[in-house]
């Protein structure tokens, strides 16, 4: 294992729109190394794949309507806050529906299938620049328990989305009983530490982690928790 | 804000016990600078602060009892599985007592008060080092709806441990409505990523955070959402 991880944000992206190459605007923005893991906010995919919708910001019904047609199960509802599950499995606020840093008039919904929208930007960032890289696409989501929120991983390719060190001993050469870590959510919850809500900064790449992290990965697959194994819902 | 982070393992630590003066070993083990934050795992706080309580490993009542004689409210119970809340106002497996890692006969337990115990250990790295240093104490926790653990604050002295950006306008000019980043949770994940489980990695330095965020902080008072204002309790 690596004993020293970089953060570093990309910045001069610019503004992401409908049907930008964002791939490419990565690649112009970032120096990409074998082992990179490039972390890109939902938003800026969402908006380049054209995931947006018109919304009347100023009406609260129209606003719950998007939320309500992206969200399969409502859990909890406390005035205008939805904590629904979207049709991928994932439980947050607002089916992830974003009304910030978006043009005024459209809402911005999550990828239809975030692993499959990393899986493209890693393909074609590794045409275009040579690199061996991943991908982890992040939100921010809040929890239960705990207030403030973090930034998660909605998709991933090219690194693991959970490391199960299950079976691993522990340094007392004892058996391990359960210790399957979400590495895609801690690598999105160390990007956003440098990218920050209001400074503009929609990626970062994550350089050192794990080489033995690298592999083929889903978040659909391994981080999304099917309700029957669910305590919470 | 720095636009590059480092996560910086800090090894040869060495085996921690009951009595030992962690702050004088990490002192040794890591160069600290003014502004790194120093993440160091629960289960060598509490060892050294000797938390540790007998137990059969062997008898599962017996390990039950620690877990119920460390919570206030259990929340969930699945066979030996209990998501209870601990005295601190934590919403965790088994209370966070570990039995892991840990020489047989003997759980650890979480410290009394995980922001006490971070500001003396802050103030001793200071006092050591003379360098201006930030603690957080982590520890693994799951959470509902995603598999996987990740790891997160569960003390701090000064590093906050929710950024406030209610209010920042937002790239578009316009207020945010909510935007509380749980920036602490997300310094203990990213110290994971270099620690990992099985390593023996007790500590990590997280170089280049934001030097807003370097202040008068606590878990307690900023992280630990009240009962009353949490939707699934």
């Amino acid at each position: 294992m690596s004993t020293v991880l970089e953060v570093i944000a990309v910045t001069g992206l610019g503004e992401v729109r409908r049907g930008d190459d964002l791939a490419s605007l990565l690649a112009d923005a970032a120096e990409l190394h074998d082992g990179d893991v490039v972390v890109v906010t939902q938003k800026v995919v969402s908006k380049s794949e054209g995931r947006l919708v018109p919304v009347d910001h100023d009406d609260a019904d129209a606003r719950l309507g998007v939320v309500l047609s992206e969200s399969v199960r409502v859990l909890r509802r406390r005035g205008e806050l939805v904590i629904s599950e979207t049709r991928h499995g994932f439980v947050c606020a607002n089916a992830g529906v974003d009304l910030s840093n978006v043009d005024k008039g459209w809402a911005a919904l999550l990828p239809e299938d975030p692993d499959r929208s990393a899986r493209r930007l890693r393909d074609r960032l590794e045409g275009l620049t040579g690199a061996h890289v991943a991908v982890v696409i992040s939100d921010t989501f809040g929890r239960p328990w705990r207030r403030g929120v973090t930034d998660v991983a909605i998709g991933c390719a090219g690194v693991a989305a959970v490391v199960d060190l299950r079976g691993t001993p522990d340094d007392r050469g004892r058996t391990l009983v359960a210790t399957e870590v979400c590495v895609a959510d801690e690598i999105a919850s160390a990007a956003e530490l440098v990218m920050g809500k209001a400074s503009g900064i929609p990626a970062a790449v994550v350089r050192g982690v794990d080489r033995r992290w690298l592999r083929s990965a889903s978040v659909n697959e391994e981080v999304v928790r099917p309700p029957a194994e669910d305590m919470f819902r």
